[in-house]
């Protein structure tokens, strides 16, 4: 009730103003939203142009993506004003219409420059984006890994690369399995005598599910499928089946297919589920790249399977990417409504009610969000150049080259860095996205203000390309045989080097003397190294114990799975400060201040929000741990002076953040209640009127019973 | 990647047997889902029923429940299965048709029965809960807690109580003021010429929102408005106003209102926003218990403001109960699914792959989350205990009665007990939600889990009856008063009454020496307290530093608002602990054991989650940190054992789950095939043919430039 007692105190003053003050006075001057955004941006002591060519990677690519920005806005298909009002059919068919534009595009754009414009829809709409990707990412990415090039030939000349004469989609999934692809149960089987594949789903746990594109767009798939020749089983294996007629769009004989339905968020993907009754194909639509099948009934498998993970990381590396970039909208959202929302005021003297950023707590709540979104964008800058490099390599590199073995200690440790980081940073903006709508307060519950459609659009990142839980699970496992390597003594690559150091790092125990001491990258990284050195021993340990006590590798590793969860957690923040720390020695140099602020933040509030292993491995003391706390308040309050120009150099257009409360110029309530009115107009027919008239004009029956008539009886 | 590779192992040890196993060996049995849950009910140690009955508070009200599941399930305007399907407008005109049924029974049955109702409703369709709660909760409460008892008569002669010739809305919160209800910028002026109040709104953020049954259901209105009396302010205080003709519908003169349209969830709510242009109502209208304004514009105020905090503390004390209820069925659904689904083998040896349950990692992903949903459970029923009393204490007692300080202070702890627990069980009902979701894996994202939708109509808890945010800094800034007055010597009452140990509990420090007597629960609720003392005193002391630097209270509080916070969550857990601990000291033996597990485990993992402030306090060296982690996996694994029975013993129909992959009895796969299928038949005509059509036969012009016409003019 404390809230509302000052605001009443307030309100006794500004009556009492009203009621004393001489006429002459000059009326208070209350602030207007707009008013209250610009004062926001004179606080700027950096350039935000400068920071938003730094943060794109030159004002080339700045332009481009403002290029991209306005063709698309002015693009009617990709109108998103009404986009929380479209029922799943209509967004579905919306979302077929906007094919026609983008494929123009690919053919006419380089790939890094028509890879941006897809991050670019990709913030304002995902199911798009996904669709999109279902055919070039999944299908056409699939033909490109897997086909041999005279099979990938052929595809492209049936119209797979034009999106001309068929569309593909991706079967892998299955109702009963999904992160275990060598358990699919969809059966692939030769038949010598035809020289063709059997392509049957056995059981209904076999049946397909999940598959975007297949409800209602999708002429051709790759299947998932367990390859058996001569009754003997190979594992699962890629084929092109011909799902549609492409001209009637009528289904193949042998085809049966479903809609999913809806769903949590991007109902805009025409997910189906598909089930295959002996579909018979040529044996060349087996995809034959790596595993061959002879016209003889001779499977030959390939020598090194591993060096298909990169289309693994490239899914994972994206995720990452864009979950800076889904991070810095919900901020700009909840970071603009709280520099003109304004509610109770935290000094009786002033006239106008205090802004919601001005609150302690409610910078506690957004300022470390801000960091993260800055740390995030960075981290996704340096994994996509880490992909780049090892692709690079990859390519440049034959099986029996001398460095192999180099690039393929790469390949491990991209992989399972992406693993871990696309699990860490969707998770992290996941909870971001939400905390941002709650600081919204109750407009946050309106679906105009964007953010809960970004929360059940991002949700499903958590689970696709592989679940976080098992990502964790895997780059926890890496951290430990990287540990265990480096006890015997084998150097350890630059993600994980802190396991280099093992002996110094592990009894360093206090590293700081003096509190101040503590806002520095060297030591905050040197804080993270420790702990996280402690807490992989920890996994590692555990495994050991499991292993002497007779258990199996596999056993074992089971066994310590929350140390190594717990592991790869702490491993990702390390990493990610480290990432950020990096970029901005990196930055030009009137952007260091601000910067280094920023990234002092989110160093110290990732240390409070894990204050346990810090004072666990006694690299903090209590005293210090609590001048951390301290330092965080401290630090969100500096952040919090130029907050607004820092959102501003995400520098995303008012049509891409689509939500009225997050506009650029601060007028926010017209602007939400102008959205409200054009998609709920006012007056027309009442929709049930004769339900509510009956039911207010109901006769009231007498509930008394019928009197009992045994006295007639007597 | 090492679980591809563990399925790999297990396949070609399945190849193996399958080659190589003579022919006279037995087929290993393959478990059917169905039958892997059964195997899940035989490990029960304790009478499931008999739990139930414990949860429901006996026997009989656990009939009365299962009478309500099933004329729910049984009334057509209920059926459930087509909820994830309907439009925003089709579940509107459902909603309106469920009123015809149940305002049936508000006059049909006592109230503690039909809130019972009204909670079994809450589980299925909280949209309804809400809309209905809306006109005899907020709308029909107010006349109650703030009309005078001839003015009460007068509105339930209109039909107010039946539902019976009106329907009530209750228009508070404004576009521009939500939390700050001192601040509504609506106004009621008095006309002393006409003896009417004219209602106004003078802004556009002075535009009533949010207004549940505003935009097509409600023919009144209780609003809150800005009393004015001869130009003097009076504060907010509420007036009854008709908003539609009750026979036609058509908007009452100087009324203007709209639909507010798409929200986060609970679209069968039909808010609304709400314009008065100089509406003029009787003085009458306005509701007079406390505030009184006289023919002749005498305004006489009530001596007590704070007795109304009561219907407060209804609908706080309402969310508690309400998210153990909403725990306890995310769990269900996450926890049966777990029974069933296998993935992967832990075990190359197993014929059949491993249930989700029997990885470690899934137990400590669901094993506290069930904890929890007991732990909720037992705290709604307390709280509600307390309400009661407090209800009746304040009926008994009179303004000038010696015992009414006593009241107060009560009055007082149960308005900031409820204030915190509201806030932190909705808090972490709300993550439980999306936590279950996330179990469920690529399955978590269908609409037909349900709890997607769960979490989305959920979501709201957390904003509504007071921002989560604020009440938590209530509760905080009553932590802080209480610790205060416990350094002066006031006893404190039982809700805080660790701060009457102040020294002794701040002067601990370690309170165990050996790690086996932290499995207890006195020893777990003193090392609550301890911490809960010392983040107390953090705030207390930083409120103090503030408050001698010369800062008002005000601004005091305002500084000290972080560690407010910290106060308030952490004093929840150990609150929350403590109404569990007692409540399975009170259960029937025979359930103690398996209670007592939980219980433990809700200890440790609660505080493993906060082990930052119990090493940052000294009550636990890191090495016994060590063992507390690593006692939430023994503890995991033990309530694993039964963790089927102790979710049947919540005791929810198959109806109320209306979750395909959280059915009794095990068959997920089919149902929830069955319910894609009925909800999306398959067959029918295409949707976007001739769209899609022109897609893939589109004519790929030639974007050759026509060639320069140079040479000719040469």
């Amino acid at each position: 009730m404390s809230e509302s007692a000052a605001a009443s105190q307030r309100l006794a003053f500004f009556q009492s103003q009203l009621q004393n003050a001489p006429c002459a006075a000059e009326e208070p001057k209350i602030k207007t939203t707009m008013e209250s955004m610009t004062e926001e941006r004179q606080k700027a002591t950096f350039d935000v142009k400068e920071l938003t060519y730094f943060l794109d990677g030159g004002e080339k690519f700045t332009k481009i993506r403002e290029k991209f920005m306005l063709e698309l806005e002015r693009d009617p298909t990709f109108r998103m004003y009404d986009m929380y009002d479209v029922t799943k059919d209509q967004i579905r068919e919306r979302t077929m219409e906007k094919f026609r534009t983008i494929v123009h595009y690919v053919s006419a754009e380089p790939v890094p420059i028509f890879t941006m414009r897809m991050q670019t829809i990709s913030l304002i709409d995902p199911g798009f984006w996904t669709r999109f990707g279902v055919h070039y990412g999944l299908f056409f990415g699939a033909l490109r890994g897997s086909a041999t090039s005279a099979q990938f030939s052929h595809w492209v000349s049936k119209g797979a690369l034009a999106l001309n004469g068929m569309v593909g989609c991706f079967a892998m999934t299955e109702l009963g399995h999904g992160s275990n692809v060598a358990g699919l149960e969809t059966t692939a089987s030769f038949d010598e005598a035809s020289d063709q594949f059997i392509i049957h789903t056995p059981t209904i746990t076999a049946t397909k599910w999940w598959i975007g594109g297949a409800a209602h767009t999708a002429t051709h798939t790759v299947v998932f499928a367990q390859l058996i020749v001569r009754g003997k089983r190979y594992g699962t294996k890629s084929f092109v089946v011909q799902l549609r007629d492409t001209h009637t769009y009528k289904l193949m004989p042998g085809i049966n297919i479903g809609d999913i339905g809806k769903k949590m968020g991007r109902d805009g993907i025409d997910n189906g589920w598909i089930q295959f009754t002996n579909v018979r194909i040529p044996r060349t639509n087996m995809l034959m790249k790596h595993t061959k099948v002879s016209r003889a009934g001779e499977v030959k498998e390939p020598p090194m399977a591993q060096l298909t993970y990169g289309a693994l990381i490239q899914g994972r590396v994206a995720m990452v990417v864009d979950s800076g970039n889904i991070a810095k909208k919900a901020v700009t959202i909840a970071g603009r409504y709280a520099a003109v929302r304004r509610q109770f005021s935290s000094n009786p003297h002033d006239v106008q009610e205090t802004k919601l950023i001005d609150y302690a707590i409610h910078q506690y709540r957004l300022m470390p969000l801000l960091a993260q979104a800055y740390a995030f964008h960075f981290t996704g800058v340096e994994t996509n150049k880490l992909y780049d490099d090892l692709m690079d390599k990859l390519e440049s590199t034959q099986p029996d080259d001398e460095t192999m073995g180099e690039v393929i200690d790469t390949l491990k440790e991209t992989h399972a860095t992406s693993a871990g980081l696309k699990a860490f940073c969707t998770w992290s903006t996941l909870s971001a996205i939400e905390a941002c709508r709650q600081t919204l307060g109750g407009h946050g519950y309106s679906a105009y203000t964007g953010l809960a459609t970004t929360y059940n659009d991002f949700a499903v990142h958590c689970t696709w390309e592989g679940d976080n839980t098992i990502l964790t699970l895997q780059s926890g496992r890496y951290l430990v045989s990287c540990y265990r390597e480096a006890l015997a003594g084998k150097s350890q690559p630059e993600g994980v080097s802190y396991l280099n150091h093992l002996d110094s790092l592990l009894n360093l125990g206090c590293g700081v003397k003096t509190n101040e001491e503590i806002l520095n990258f060297d030591v905050i990284q040197e804080a993270w190294g420790v702990v996280t050195a402690n807490v992989v021993k920890k996994a590692g340990d555990d495994f050991e114990v499991s292993l002497k006590a007779g258990m199996s590798p596999e056993t074992a590793y089971e066994e310590c799975s929350q140390a190594r969860l717990a592991a790869a957690k702490i491993h990702s923040f390390g990493y990610i400060f480290r990432r950020f720390a990096q970029a901005v020695k990196s930055a030009p140099e009137k952007l260091q201040p601000v910067l280094t602020k920023l990234c002092l933040l989110y160093g110290l509030y990732s240390i409070e929000q894990n204050a346990g292993f810090f004072l666990q491995y006694r690299y903090f003391t209590p005293s210090q741990m609590d001048y951390v706390r301290g330092q965080v308040n401290v630090f969100c309050r500096e952040v919090r002076q130029e907050y607004i120009p820092l959102i501003d150099a995400f520098n995303y257009s008012d049509y891409m953040i689509n939500s009225p409360l997050g506009v650029y110029d601060g007028n926010i309530y017209e602007k939400y209640f102008d959205q409200v009115k054009r998609q709920n107009p006012v007056g027309g027919e009442h929709p049930y009127l004769p339900l509510i008239q009956s039911l207010l004009r109901r006769d009231i029956e007498d509930d008394e019973p019928l009197e009992d008539d045994d006295e007639d009886d007597e």
